[in-house]
């Protein structure tokens, strides 16, 4: 049978409770979504056997496919064994290999298995334990009905691996072909504007867009590999319509997309940051290789260290302040100076929540980027709260380094609130 | 009638393909949680009127409070309105006050505000609307059965300051008294293993853990306000059994409890980061007022800026390698001298996923620590990916200069895998 529709059900008190942020139910729903099957309902259930068993048999009269994760642990609380035994309206059993696993497992370890944790080697009569190969709680793998149940293990590190396997058994064939294109520096409603008709969902391939963390994202998802002309030229298209704020593809990153075009261009790049902290360093370095193209950077907090390291003037400060165009734009040329790097990218802002004036309130920030032809500085005002202020700064930094390399002469959206 | 018991519901297709990671679920939780109400379960739905319209009708059997998030914008896939009509068996009518809401919304940025946005101003017959300053949509609020029915716009600018408002109208009356116990440097079954039995599930207040990116924290609620002292006395025996990896309490970050001890001492810290790249700066920054204890630092990258910066001694690197005990405490004592700091903390290691060799495997990260009275360095070896490596680092980092400034001599529980 085909699977095309699917619930799932995130397990565990600690969700409902509101400690526990439940991301389960985003992975496997990208992850089955990616194979061609819907999921039509997720639901989390606290835990209690005979809830989570009536969920499964409404579950499984509606969907191919019911994926359930936790519950599956040693203590008295982990019950999604007993729920799929009663939705089932069979006895557990001992499987042996499970049993001989989590024997194995505990004698690897030098340590006596508890004997609460036999309970982890059950399974309805039945069904099939799912090897665990990262720890001692097997998966499980039913019917019910003409709907196929699987259960599997809370910990991301051992339900991922699992839901993998049992993708690539029960969904077999190459995921239906996507392509995210990925930008910044464009808000939402202005990037949605600019490809109007691509999103209208009466179109054969609608084009989606989110933001996270001012990150703008476009996916577009064909049916089957056949497709993939069709949301090549979609993907094309929104490139065309977002430039120069694009970036990548897929699982692209701004600095992993800054840090390519570096190296394709034999060229370095350094950092002076005051409002950031380190922030621009800490983004660039994420990248694995990143030491082929930066050296390192400044953290200038205090003025004393943008004078002495940096060799900003201290007149410059005592006449412009630390956040204004003489001050930034020393710091990117002494930056890229001292570290002997092709560009510097420097950052001095108000990130608040106090420091604001009347002329430089709160979100005030100068960016700067010195190369061998000179130096750009421009001035933003971020709105948003200090965690914001400050990231949308050091990805601005990022990507005003990336058009600075391109010779794009583009501006930010958030240029527009410009206070100077 | 006493609200006791939630159903929360989500909807969005876009959370069901697993585009958009669902928040609000667990948002609505903590604070239902806070104020007594138990959630006794969540759903996520499609953009289907008549699917969201029988969940309405099924959770307002079994719960006092439905809260909704979503579905309340204007296109034609916000739903939400038309489904709780349907649930109510009420047909909708335009809301007088909300009309004009958006029409002052929309003259006030001089925009005219598309035909098909009055539709944000309907509501069923006895439902009434809930003003929404940050944006258009209004909430619903309305009776089914005995159940309360609340339904919120999605964008969590203007979910959470309506939600609020609900809260404190329906549930009056202080939230439960609760107290979290913040630490980092154990692991969570070590952790739990020291507080056993405040975790049992038969005690009055039961401590419950939870780890996330590797900062424990032990939750401990009481119902009412005169339960505050047995809570209390419940916090200072998690802290006194974790001691000194417990950092704070309750919103308190690590670097905002280094920060306090450091601006409580008049003492001031400085940082040279290499396979960090400007983390241990951006952690440090995060703290509103950090620029009383922190001039800023080094991100040295390359040998050169090792060398260059912080005067490491280039037969040092050369003999040891720059992931060494002389190098990252030569780095921290640079750095202290250069800033004029009272501390200097400083970080080497291999990040991953390259650079690693059979000495010094991936997860290798030397730290040091330099004061007035000498250096103390460290090799950790951590496990995960480059990401995970960093963020540990980092946190350890922050983690060790706590304990120099407070003159303990503790370990962090990844020292155990040392390999120096």
């Amino acid at each position: 049978m085909t699977i095309r529709r699917a619930v799932t059900l995130s397990i565990g008190d600690e969700l409902l409770a509101g400690e526990t942020l439940d991301t389960h139910g985003r992975t496997i729903a990208s992850a089955l979504t990616a194979r061609g099957c819907r999921v039509i309902e997720h639901r989390v259930l606290g835990d209690d056997a005979s809830g989570i068993a009536s969920a499964i048999e409404s579950a499984a009269s509606s969907a191919d496919l019911v994926v359930i994760t936790g519950g599956l642990g040693p203590t008295l609380d982990d019950v999604s064994r007993e729920a799929l035994a009663e939705a089932m309206n069979e006895a557990l059993v001992e499987d042996g290999e499970a049993r001989a696993h989590l024997d194995r497992w505990y004698a690897g370890r030098g340590r006596v298995m508890p004997a609460g944790n036999i309970r982890q080697a059950m399974r309805p009569v039945s069904a099939r334990c799912l090897e665990n190969p990262n720890g001692t709680a097997p998966g499980l793998q039913a019917r019910l009905g003409e709907a196929l149940i699987v259960v599997l293990p809370g910990p991301p590190k051992e339900m991922r691996p699992m839901l993998d396997g049992v993708l690539q058994a029960e969904l077999p064939g190459s995921p239906r072909p996507a392509i995210v294109v990925r930008a910044f520096g464009i808000g939402e409603s202005d990037a949605a504007e600019r490809i109007e008709p691509l999103m209208r969902r009466d179109t054969r391939f609608p084009v989606a867009t989110t933001v996270s963390r001012s990150l703008l994202s476009a996916r577009i998802r064909g049916d089957q590999g056949d497709d993939l002309d069709a949301i090549e030229s979609l993907a094309a298209q929104v490139e065309k319509a977002w430039h120069p704020f694009v970036f990548g593809r897929d699982e692209v990153t701004l600095p992993m997309a800054l840090g390519t075009e570096l190296a394709r261009a034999g060229r370095t790049i350094t950092t002076a940051e005051s409002c950031t902290g380190g922030l621009v360093g800490a983004m660039l370095t994420e990248v694995p290789g990143s030491s082929g193209w930066y050296p390192g950077g400044w953290v200038t907090y205090e003025n004393a260290r943008k004078i002495e390291d940096l060799g900003v003037g201290a007149e410059l400060i005592e006449r412009d302040g630390a956040v204004s165009r003489s001050v930034v734009s020393a710091m990117a040329e002494g930056a890229r100076r001292a570290a002997g790097a092709d560009f510097g990218v420097s950052i001095s802002g108000v990130a608040g929540p106090d420091g604001g004036s009347k002329d430089k309130p709160v979100g005030t920030v100068w960016i700067a980027v010195a190369d061998d032809a000179g130096v750009d500085a421009r001035c933003f005002h971020f709105s948003g709260d200090r965690s914001v202020v400050r990231d949308r700064a050091a990805k601005s930094a990022v990507q005003l380094a990336r058009f600075r390399l391109r010779g794009d002469g583009a501006e930010l959206l958030w240029q527009r609130d410009v206070r100077s």
